[in-house]
């Protein structure tokens, strides 16, 4: 379990690894813990889940990430997928989703520090470009994003199957 | 050269086939004709172009289509991405990006017929969403896309390396 980096954000430190499969549990309370999750996802059943981690796990293009304290509990989660195309000269771009701090550790720091990591892996990956969608309701994230030099240039359209 | 899907579109037909390396040309053509591609793309030099193609093309999670007219033209594209995650209950999901057609073929459903084979596609594969994002300043693309039954629900956040 190998750490990428230490994360210092408030008074505390967070480490910032690939999660594994024993992740799998907080990881899923994390997403369900959302306003939005709440109505999409069920820790109770872990199963789907697991085999989602399979695909994301085995797929060079995927990169799932944990913070965890110091004793070992994880706190914040996110995906990184590297995506190859033509559009713009050949850019390889990294998408981030599925991104969650757990809310007792909020508001010093710890989402910025994980995105200037994402960001920096991203550059040093080659990649042009980052980009994310998010909910149009959730307002402070899109503060968020502005402050991390996001531009908010585009619709983004869902269709769910 | 397995054709995917062979289309009708107005007074006519079009076969939908993955794409080739010899199809680079045209392809890296139609995303330089668009309003903002000819400021992005450079047709003069295909090399990074053709890096990229052989990174999609040994991807399997890639699929970079074209649809060509009887004669063999090359004139529209679009790439699909399909993405595993945790996210609402371990769903995979299929990312449009790169869609044009070439302006002499727009206006009698060519792009509506793509769509419908992506969609179809992505619920074969067992997806649960599909997903794009569209420059703000593509007003003609948002009705495009709220005709198909997209949402527009999301922010599009693009962060420049």
């Amino acid at each position: 379990m190998s750490v990428l980096a230490e994360l210092s954000a408030g008074s505390g430190t967070y480490r910032l690894r690939r999660a594994t499969g024993d992740d799998l549990g907080p990881i899923v309370e994390l997403l369900a813990a959302d306003q939005l999750g709440a109505t999409r996802e069920s820790a109770a059943d872990l199963e789907p889940y697991r085999r989602a981690f399979e695909a994301i796990d085995t797929d060079p293009a995927q990169l799932l990430l944990v913070a965890a304290t110091p004793g070992g509990e994880v706190v914040a989660t996110m995906q990184l997928t590297f995506i190859p195309g033509l559009a713009r000269r050949g850019a390889l771009r990294a998408q981030i989703e599925a991104v969650r701090v757990h809310e007792q550790h909020r508001g010093h720091g710890l989402g910025r520090e994980m995105f200037a990591w994402a960001i920096a892996e991203s550059r040093r990956r080659g990649c042009a470009l980052v980009q994310l969608t998010t909910d149009k309701s959730r307002s402070a994230a899109h503060r968020f994003y502005d402050r991390l030099g996001f531009e908010a240039s585009h619709e983004g359209f869902k269709l769910r199957l």
